[in-house]
């Protein structure tokens, strides 16, 4: 069972939004087993949909389309669907009551183009849009299926969750996909393929993997497709022990989640706090924890300390250590660590002092040299990292490092 | 001059990624001149990308293709387009250099694999790739241009900026388009229109006007096209002095860039210095200041200071001032803001405390409630917002809105 998503849009071609539906519908066709083949991003132009829609059958079972349903002039999908499947329209008397009561909510006249909204091609199902005036249409043509959909995100998303997704369980008897991902850091993504080789040469032809790389950590996933869920799942598992058993000194975690809210949701489960020194990583670092909802319950709160006396009256670093070794040096590190966790009364504390550039290298301390300190309950730890001369690469990169040396040290405290 | 973006990796057809790298592609060509036809994001299957390719002949002249350029098996572009082409492959002596510039760097051991990066298709240009591992591939082939690039964002950013942009320019003759863009701030995308409407309406069929609303934020882009550039430049420039002189008070900046590099730009010029605290930003606004270049010329530091232990200890805002009204409250963010100031000993100074959600919302301050201070030389302003229920919206906001405010009273005081 294969599906193509097919967007229209010039908002999409020119670059203007990014194209934040396809992903979503995506992982909600893939939990329902349907594998999406390919990805159509095409314009505002009845030519180029009509070739969308023909390529598409070749590869697909299941076709989405999003967008172009709206009432202004450059919305052409509705009259293009009609020709290529040479039908006509029918007014949905549904649809036209939703359309009225949408209107009178905002107390806005009724024109004939709103009108218009409600007609739907005579050979569908009519989808209705609670959250818009657009009814979504749901075509059987020669075998396949077609799904035309608003490409407003929240009138789509409700239109698939609540119509669409269950109409397609109802007409396809559909296999069972599974996937595990494995998240790891601290090592590049051709080590991590070298050291579970034998399990890769292994995987049978129905269990998938695939290596994810993003600054400085690498998720390996694992896809497999069958029909029994039960069956599947233990075979995914244990090739996924296998891999965690060769490379566990490397693996974060065993879900799809970003490796600062692994730690705070450790950290939350221990009981553990946390603060932040920061120079180079500039908050970066504290702004990843705090996207999270709850991350208040560990994170603490830090200092983004850019000058040098910031460093001495909010971390007490000493300015000897400053004059004698320089701001980026293991001894200013190590004084920022010890001094954040000691300030802000935390269990754990992380400081990064670098040079992220482009200027301010020198010879002995080039562009890209980063110090990384963390400080738990029994010593601080500090290493020192290049990572290139790309300022905003330095500075993520530097955070994902940064994380994955406190996460390693909690861990190791915990062992006690 | 059409182009085609051909995405590959079974990650985006699953929805593990949003394709950010089509829209950000896309809005380069454009800038360059060149029309994006379609994006095509295709798995990891051979008969795929060939079908792939194939396709996009018919429609564009550029066909740009990015990832599946890794090093692990599930990166199959390079030999699938060497299929395509019908070519072999030479070892770039230059990106050898560059793969193992890299290996050194992190003193990692180099493999068969890795060497085997430096492999390009024998009817090649290599485009080195001074961020990662896999080199870039120009080729020229039957009279159209194909450009193999990582899927990586920042190394395919690089590379198309610094070399596939230029040579594009170079190989063909493209039209001039000319941007020029107004950063508003304060003001909806709507009344904006409505103040703008009578130049709107007067611009000729050449000049376009669009509006890019972006967290608090609006840009108005006027891009035009035409032969002669000084001509044509001229005709933008009077549009776009007639449109700043309709909504002067809402201006901040005539070039396309970001409102946190207007702000450090101006206030180096003027010598001025700026320290944050943050509460439910977390980190967020340190870093946006941060990610630019010499920022620490004007940003001193700053305090993330979840718990209210923090705000007495390093902002001494009273406790008093905390038991009376709660940490999201006009009098703790302006203490809080005032405390930086003194503390950080910055001329400018900002302060936020909110509630960015999920949770931890009441009746008297739902979530969403943002109160904003900054201090100057002459007062303490602080004003409370409400941005919704939407955690990382509310973050991201209360940081252009906090900065928008710091940007008018500076330029209030600078008048004296």
């Amino acid at each position: 069972m294969r599906a193509e998503i097919i967007t229209i849009g010039d908002e999409i071609l020119i670059g203007q939004i990014v194209d934040t539906n396809s992903a979503w519908m995506a992982q909600k066709l893939n939990l329902a087993g349907i594998q999406v083949k390919q990805i159509s991003s095409v314009s505002d132009d009845r030519q180029h949909i009509l070739e969308a829609l023909h390529e598409s059958e070749s590869r697909a079972d299941l076709i989405l389309i999003t967008g172009g349903l709206g009432p202004t002039k450059d919305d052409i999908t509705k009259n293009t669907l009609a020709e290529y499947f040479n039908t006509g329209f029918r007014l949905d008397e549904d649809a036209l009551e939703n359309v009225k009561r949408i209107f009178s909510r905002y107390k806005a006249p009724l024109l004939e183009t709103n009108i218009k909204q409600a007609e739907v091609l005579e050979n569908c199902t009519t989808l209705l849009n609670k959250n818009g005036t657009a009814p979504g249409m749901w075509i059987e043509h020669e075998g396949k299926i077609y799904v035309s959909m608003p490409g407003v995100p929240y009138e789509m998303m409700y239109m698939m969750e609540e119509q669409v997704i269950p109409k397609i369980k109802g007409a396809f008897h559909l296999p069972v996909i599974l996937h595990h991902t494995i998240l790891t850091a601290g090592i590049g993504e051709s080590s991590l393929a070298e050291l579970i080789a034998s399990v890769e040469d292994s995987l049978p032809a129905h269990i998938k993997l695939a290596y994810l790389p993003k600054l400085g950590t690498v998720r390996i996933r694992l896809s497999g497709n069958g029909q029994e869920e039960d069956l599947l799942n233990q075979e995914i598992s244990t090739y996924a022990k296998r891999i965690v058993d060769l490379i566990a000194e490397f693996v974060m975690s065993e879900n799809d989640t970003p490796i600062e809210k692994v730690i705070l949701d450790y950290m939350e489960s221990k009981n553990l706090t946390l603060s932040i020194a920061e120079s180079c990583t500039g908050g970066y670092i504290s702004h990843q924890l705090t996207q999270h909802p709850d991350s208040s319950k560990v994170f603490l709160g830090g200092a983004v300390t850019y000058s040098n006396s910031l460093k001495i009256s909010i971390l007490s670093v000493s300015e000897k250590t400053l004059i004698n070794f320089g701001a980026v040096s293991e001894e200013t590190v190590k004084e920022m660590s010890e001094g954040a966790r000691s300030a802000f009364h935390s269990d754990y504390s992380i400081a990064v002092s670098g040079i992220a550039g482009p200027e301010g290298g020198s010879e002995e301390k080039p562009v890209g040299t980063i110090w990384i300190a963390v400080t738990g309950k029994s010593k601080t730890i500090a290493m020192k990292f290049n990572f290139g001369n790309k300022r905003i690469q330095n500075i993520e990169r530097s955070g994902t490092t940064a994380l994955t040396l406190l996460y390693k040290l909690i861990k190791e405290e915990q062992v006690y």
